[in-house]
């Protein structure tokens, strides 16, 4: 049932998949888990009055866990032309300004990717709560750890996004996407700790 | 490449895999990610300093990934014993007794295994850091997505400790558990934060 492949594919030297996929892979894990908590729930007497709410949940997060599973190939395919931009010639003028134009250009899908997994994970997050406080009691570490998961896949990926805004020539295009970046930090964190907190003192 | 057995097994109702098989394979991402900033190193010049280094880390992360992945099968072995002692006769004080036997063995079990997890995820950072430090700068970035992955793993399984400590009536081995696992937890959140802060410093 373990999924060896990718696992080796992210130790190899090669750069994708890198922290951009694994990020997204594992946003995808804590959405798994948090559809757990909401399962367990679903054609029990004592859960029918969240029934329709849990059904909502689920449905949001197995789309979640889709559109995150598909930006781990997203996050190769953006890398791709930004590698390639590293071996363009550079030795005359011209070609020192054409390499650098499809750089910029290329750190522009670089950044965006990450970003949207960072927009994909809060919103895991945000559905994570939701479980964590109306979903199956009998699996309520599971919403910790979804919880603890999708900041840290927060987190992660918003170092690739970090790292290609600091090259950026832009500089108030590169604030606008460290804006959202960190903006989604603070209320995704605030967020994940408060439910993983809640969920420690329930169960100790 | 992707593994969708692995999280759709997660995604279920069925209790395993759940937390604790997640945490471990968490902790067996962010050892590959660290592995991919050991391996960048391998054969350059630049690097030549540290490549005995560098392959005794990567060495021991290869190590950790095989074991965290057992781990897995591990975590579901030990909880099915405990599963079954829910649906034990509860009719007679004979019953409740044997009843109540096996299930504080049972929660022996389902302690033990994501403490395991816990010590493992520690060596995980440990050699994160080292990664971090000596390995290859191209990949500095991904050392930090492992800092913050095996950081989450960590509090991730800790929390099937807590919860299953609290049903232990032998205070005594309760209280043993509770403290190792709040000692890897300060230690290894304290290394896993600074070596992602230390990369958040270097991209930024």
């Amino acid at each position: 049932m373990i999924d060896r492949a990718f696992i080796d594919a992210l130790a190899s030297k090669e750069p994708t998949p890198g922290g951009g996929g694994a990020s997204a892979y594992t946003a995808a894990l804590a959405s798994a888990l948090a559809s757990m908590v909401g399962n367990l729930t679903i054609g029990k007497k004592k859960y029918a009055a969240v029934e329709a709410e849990m059904c909502a949940g689920l449905d949001r997060l197995a789309a979640l866990r889709e559109r995150l599973l598909g930006l781990i190939e997203e996050d190769a395919l953006a890398f791709a032309p930004l590698a390639a931009t590293y071996g363009m010639p550079k030795d005359t003028p011209v070609e020192q300004e054409l390499r650098e134009a499809a750089m910029q250009k290329a750190l522009i899908g670089a950044i965006e990717v990450p970003l949207e997994i960072m927009r994909q994970c809060r919103c895991v997050i945000e559905q994570t709560d939701l479980m964590a406080s109306k979903g199956s009691r009998l699996a309520l570490s599971d919403a910790g750890v979804a919880a603890v998961f999708a900041k840290a896949a927060l987190l992660g990926a918003s170092l690739n996004i970090f790292i290609n805004t600091a090259s950026l020539t832009d500089a108030s295009l590169a604030d606008q996407y460290n804006s959202e970046a960190n903006d989604i930090i603070r209320e995704g964190s605030e967020m994940a700790d408060r439910v993983f907190d809640s969920v420690m003192s329930q169960i100790r």
